[in-house]
């Protein structure tokens, strides 16, 4: 099989991973781990697989994903299991994650650093189920505290985009540190851009972002502005406001929802607190003493202005 | 989280694990993996590692295929997916997926051999997403060829027992030359292992083999046995083979195919062909140069007298 084409036989194995793959998405993974390896290196070459072997990752946990959360669509198009069945989107994302190892090992072949990209891999790889199984179990509490969200989506969402940049640095032959910084930066950015995810669902407009608006409060799912507002109500108002938000995911009424956050400033303290990481992300570079640094900057910047 | 006792957070991630782990089975690919690498030496302990992650492989395998299959049970237990979600079935075996590549990374740490193990592992586990694959589309076809029945069955089992012997060997130093001679033979043992599965399953008796007897007609499944019988009728005896095949799963009555089956001495050729391809393993083991091959053969002549 190809690497990019996906390529082989059965067709039906191969089929799902093409159309997720070309569904296009915001490339983030592969383009920070390409942006830390080009801060040492101008040919990026030699880490295009490597590149590809995180997007295969972030695509097979998105079909998985979209099974367990019985997503309809993906990126606007219908999601993969509604597509072509629940068994392909289980199998065919199996195939996928394997195929992330290969070609984490193909990016290794020449440099003997296979073993050790894998184990990054694998290492974030766990995270993110343990971050997607903590995030089904909030379901069945009123509600998780702040630190325990942001841990959430620490291991959800934040581990990999770490991962990327410091797989992209490693690969270029940076010091131990200087991928440990940029893990870590990549960690900060992840939490921020899930804390402007969280606040783009409930007050972007659906023509921008291209989300139903409010779809967090319509599906009852508790993100950063929910448990951030129910940690500073008292027992009775927390009580309301939740019921308030059930209510809410029955009756697609989202207005009372939102007049809570207003009253209690909650998008400002959404903002603020992605400010806050994306700051600390900063810091991280700052400590990186690399001649090119400013593009991975700029190209983080850029990516919390926009409207996703 | 420790190998083989699965501990970790959440514990919703890994108590199905724990489950499926404990659940018992025949241990046929760590054993062979581990009897692989005592040909070369006498302690085994730094084998154990790649012996649990092809372990953890095969339950993942299970896991996933028993949501797949809407497999009820598994080795006389409630089935993952039954017993602790179908979210939990998919996320655990993809936390068991990511567990056997860093197993194998640990077996390779001291030796260099990391990369090596995880490649080939990775090439049979796309092997085996293909057979699982093919397996599910010879549903909608009548009757897959002989010849297409052996090839999935090589992918979607023999595959890994195959690869099982080839990481005992080169774990165990053998020249690349003895690996492929062994990976030979586990795919020989592989087949003709499943080609006995097929026959017990049709003519075993359940209280020995603890399956319910005929299960694969009960359930339309084409196995060894329906595609030989298919192939060898003429286009009229097919359709009326099919439709009493499929009137079968419906009417829990097995005895007419049973009968079809009988006159055609569809089990002797069938038993045939298991013991065809067992001796074709040995003549691989013949071929190698290594005082200790008795034992593996011995082994695999036991497996293939067990009643499973």
């Amino acid at each position: 099989m190809s690497a990019h084409k996906a390529e082989g036989l059965p067709d039906t194995l191969y089929a799902p991973i093409r159309y997720i793959n070309q569904l296009g998405g915001k490339r983030i993974r592969p383009a920070l781990l390409l942006m830390a390896y080009h801060q040492w290196h101008d040919d990026i070459t030699p880490a295009l697989p490597a590149a590809l072997a995180v997007e295969y990752f972030h695509n097979f946990s998105l079909m998985h994903d979209d099974i367990m959360d019985e997503a309809v669509l993906r990126r606007g198009s219908e999601s993969v299991h509604l597509k072509f069945g629940r068994n392909a989107a289980i199998l065919s994302g199996d195939a996928m994650l394997i195929r992330c190892f290969e070609l984490l090992l193909e990016a290794g072949r020449n440099n003997n650093k296979g073993a050790t990209l894998c184990s990054l891999m694998a290492g974030a790889a766990t995270a993110i189920c343990e971050g997607q199984q903590i995030d089904m179990d909030f379901e069945h509490l009123d509600s998780p505290s702040e630190q325990e969200y942001l841990e959430m989506i620490r291991k959800k969402t934040a581990c990999l985009l770490g991962t990327c940049l410091r797989i992209g640095a490693l690969l270029a032959g940076s010091s131990d540190e200087e991928a440990d910084i940029l893990y870590e930066c990549g960690e900060k950015i992840g939490i921020s851009f899930q804390i402007k995810d969280d606040i783009l669902d409930v007050f972007g407009e659906s023509d921008v972002t291209g989300k139903q608006k409010g779809g967090d409060i319509l599906r009852g799912k508790k993100n950063f502005l929910y448990v951030h507002t129910y940690n500073k109500l008292n027992s009775i108002d927390q009580k309301d406001f939740t019921s308030r938000y059930n209510k809410a995911s029955e009756t697609g009424e989202i207005n009372s929802i939102l007049g809570t956050y207003q009253s209690l400033r909650v998008e400002e303290y959404a903002q603020q607190m992605q400010e806050y990481y994306l700051s600390q992300a900063m810091d991280c570079l700052n400590r990186l003493n690399i001649p090119n640094i400013s593009s991975l900057k700029s190209f983080a910047r850029e990516l919390m202005s926009r409207d996703h």
